[in-house]
């Protein structure tokens, strides 16, 4: 098998879809899962997302040869603080937080030089959260972007690439500034404008949501508390990509001011262009 | 049966999908469609979408009971010009255009007095369009917004409501005004954000574009003829719309300015409740 142990800290979708998705492909001899709750340790269980769960972080990482920590983006920073004087020599240490240079620079800074820390982002998840609506398959031929920095250990940064292979994903390596870049104008800035979508609105309006209005706010739906911590350590990408919005936003406003169908027909025939290209 | 002929004036996934509920349904003796296009003529009739097909809009609406328009919503207008002098006395004329005011407006004014006519919008859809996408089950369970101004006749406007009631959708009656401005939020702004986030990434970006991009971005595939006329028709709403959106993005903008976690969390949450009110 790839792994001894696999220590999963932070039981959410993530965390828990993992979970199953290493037992599915025999990649650990053993999968301990952390929760701080006992609620989710019970549920955790129940789902079948490790061998053993537990509250206790520190305790849970003593003999695991890859922890991952699947947490809110600033709380991997703290679990992070947490493990650190526990952590077995030649420890392999990922991540699952969907920004990446914040948490590489204060992670590499905080683990002891025995370890090695590589930053992951499997692009996977969905509206919901919980350990509850945990996916063996959820990772399934989406990409996993894998950060390399000037204190990338080679061998620790192949292991975890072939970890998320054999997760099922397709593994693309760049540095965490790209990443960050990247990910704002994908993931970041669609959810600020689902959410001012949202918050355009009011509730009496909203009887006749349709399909246009559902798809375009369903990501709004989601964990406020998860999202608070992404957009607060990606904060430049993201103001930047809001301006860029804004722009577009006023271009569609100015050909509705001036009613020109012909700029109109340009604006949304580039869209389509856009999005069919995916 | 509710009807004797009803002529389907436009045959994409709107039109040819009220021909098969029409069908299934059997509130007509025979149903007629009419496309301008001759290879929409072949598809229909292998859809099944029509008893007949026809090139000739006039001809078709002779001895027609109900006929229903569905094109681009400045088409609508132009339809009802062509075949004005050939509607039978007495007939109902009604359409499934996505815009109102503009509609209603024009409609009334060039249909004959013996002709009743009555706005509808069913709020029923997707991105794709054509014909080879018809589907009976459609409009289930949706809203069917009617419109009901100073010349609406109410034993048209009854026979209308029960006809869409029997298509399976629930109907709603409101002033052409009103249901401008409603759906300009539910569906036309969206739309221009959709457009907008779209318009606002690079194709480099877009290898990477995972779920939260492509739901907040999948009405941006729709048919640009379809929505350049519909936002022409709906201009002031949609200003006003976009207007709202750019102070609500300008929130999170100012708060992730400020590094106010506590800000993004009272509106990342207030969005969350907005959405999860649908």
């Amino acid at each position: 098998m790839m792994f001894k142990r696999i220590t999963i800290i932070g039981l959410g979708l993530i965390g828990g879809s993992l979970g199953l998705a290493i037992k599915k492909q025999r990649l650990a001899q053993e999968v301990i899962g952390v929760s701080r709750r006992r609620s989710t340790v019970v549920r955790a269980l129940s789902r079948g997302v490790a061998d053993r769960v537990t509250l206790d972080a520190a305790k849970a990482v003593q003999g695991a040869d890859l922890v991952i920590l699947c947490a809110p983006v600033l709380k991997i920073i703290d679990i992070a603080r947490d493990i650190s004087g526990s952590l077995e020599e030649g420890a392999i240490v990922t991540d699952a937080g969907s920004t990446k240079k914040e948490i590489v620079k204060h992670i590499e800074s905080i683990l002891p030089d025995k370890v090695h820390f590589v930053g992951s982002h499997p692009l996977a998840g969905s509206e919901k959260s919980g350990v509850i609506y945990s996916d063996g398959n959820l990772f399934d031929n989406s990409y996993c972007l894998v950060t390399r920095s000037s204190w990338t250990e080679k061998s620790a940064l192949e292991k975890v690439k072939k970890f998320w292979r054999r997760i099922g994903m397709k593994v693309e390596v760049m540095s965490p500034d790209k990443h960050d870049m990247i990910i704002s104008k994908l993931s970041h800035l669609p959810h600020a404008s689902s959410a001012a979508l949202s918050n355009a609105c009011s509730k009496a309006e909203l009887r006749f949501a349709a399909g246009g209005f559902k798809d375009a706010t369903r990501i709004s739906s989601s964990s406020p508390e998860l999202w608070k911590d992404i957009f607060l350590t990606n904060r430049k990408n993201i103001i930047r990509g809001i301006s860029e919005l804004e722009k577009e936003l006023s271009k569609i406003k100015s050909a509705l001011k001036k009613n020109s169908g012909k700029e109109l027909m340009k604006l949304l025939e580039k869209a389509k262009t856009v999005r069919d290209s995916i």
